[in-house]
């Protein structure tokens, strides 16, 4: 595909400020988005996908820092999602860390970047700004929304949310709802970061990031990413140096698949996003019809 | 069953000293330990109960400290273990924190404790350590070695080690090996104790624990000691206070198990003993033959 440009769409002014699920309000928000294709006259051949957890809009070709885009192998000429016949958008959600409004972003009222004074928001808030991109691109309705894991909630939120905008959906590997397992596991993930001292109560910002306390965290979030029977059939007892060391160094090659996970994440992914998306992640649950009801409430069409 | 007192057995002088699966040698050795009922003539009605991970000897009873043991509920006049029927016996292992010698324990050769001095154990060890205390016993045969979790991991490698010393064995909720997935978990706990700044490369004592580092372990291994399901049962989704708080609180009924826990352990437990036991647990394997011989060509009878 080539050399693609990440977009941004900025809502400013009171009036489009985002009204989040929580009641509060967040603005200006900007998102940062990609496409690739050609929309159609008709703007009925639009596909939005959507990215997990530590994904980021640039799905496809080559970015101006020289990176491939995380489902390259999906995306382009010829590929499962055919750029010749598909307009393909993607953004990164907000609480993120790739460009879109998130928590290490400057709120402008105390000219200090947020941290924790970011709200806490919700899957249904991540699509409310989709949704305002949509409209700004000009599209009634979308021929299909995609997207894995935390994706895939998002495809969920838009069916629900926006029946009537979404012709087609493919959830992949995604929960209506986090079991109390996950929501164990996520709740440990967010006070390891909290627990490392450098992460400062949020305000970290220009001092660097707690990387102990995210490493802890994304080691326990890959655990989670695969399964019992998955990491038997990869890793098995498998040693590393063929021999037990007896001391407290990576013994089992398991251990050294969660070391390297660890420290490719920690120097790409702000720590505080970690805690507010794995948040949404918990607060996500299609199960509870007032809990939906209320959301549609409160996320009116400002466009 | 009433007042009851923990003993303590010492290994002492260099003949007496453990050789280990390591190869390397730990001496001299303390076991605390307690026993209920009496030991008949024959010798014949000795029970062996093995702790699990957080465990201590005190099995029965009140203790001097006005606690009840932890297995009050099976031992005792009339219970399942009848005490006026046998002979039981409970000792803390090696690497612990409860009276046995562990990292926390004086190293002769440098009077200051071992912290990370302490050689790597195994559950063979742990074992042995135990087979000490039963020929000082005067015990030829256990009628039963019983215990749950890792204290099944123990009752497996007796039956595997001295099966002529056991007539019968009760392995609880134990595997004879861990998986990867459990491997795994285990690394991460260690990892979120050795990223406290408190942990000082083991060498708190006297300083205070790394408690942060060691609520996260704790926590990551409160999950894992319940299925999916029986979480699901137990807590489900279910909010603490009725709805989300929009905030980084605990939000769920879950959240406050998980901190229940965690308050409870770091008050009572040695961050150094939770690192050599769970990579004991790591390293237990009966399924490599090898490993087993290797093991009983190093721990010779020297009783």
């Amino acid at each position: 595909m080539g050399l693609v440009e990440t977009k941004s769409l900025r809502f400013a002014g009171p009036p489009r400020k985002l009204l989040l699920t929580s009641g509060r309000r967040l603005g200006p928000v900007s998102l940062a988005y990609e496409t690739y294709g050609v929309l159609n006259n008709e703007r009925s051949n639009a596909i939005l996908v959507c990215h997990a957890l530590s994904g980021d809009a640039h799905a496809a070709g080559i970015n101006g820092e020289g990176q491939q885009g995380w489902w390259e192998a999906m995306i382009g000429s010829g590929k499962a999602f055919d750029t010749n016949k598909w307009f393909i958008i993607c953004s990164n959600v907000i609480g993120g860390c790739k460009g879109s409004t998130g928590p290490f972003s400057v709120n402008l009222q105390t000219k200090k970047p947020y941290a924790l004074e970011f709200p806490v928001i919700t899957i249904a808030d991540m699509v409310e700004a989709q949704r305002r991109l949509i409209n700004y691109l000009g599209i009634e309705r979308l021929f299909c929304v995609v997207g894995g894991s935390m994706g895939g909630m998002q495809v969920l939120q838009w069916v629900s949310s926006y029946p009537e905008r979404v012709h087609s959906a493919i959830p992949i590997a995604a929960a209506w709802r986090h079991p109390p397992q996950q929501i164990a596991f996520n709740e440990v993930i967010r006070q390891a970061i909290m627990a490392d001292p450098a992460w400062r109560k949020g305000s970290y910002y220009g001092l660097g990031q707690p990387k102990k306390g995210l490493a802890i965290a994304r080691m326990i979030g890959h655990i989670t990413f695969m399964s019992d029977q998955s990491m038997e059939e990869k890793f098995s007892r498998k040693l590393k140096n063929g021999d037990y060391s007896f001391e407290f160094t990576d013994d089992f090659e398991v251990d050294g698949y969660l070391r390297y996970r660890r420290d490719n994440f920690v120097k790409r992914f702000d720590a505080n996003s970690y805690l507010y998306i794995t948040k949404a992640m918990d607060y996500f649950d299609l199960s509870g019809e007032n809990f939906l009801s209320d959301m549609k409430k409160q996320t009116p069409a400002f466009w």
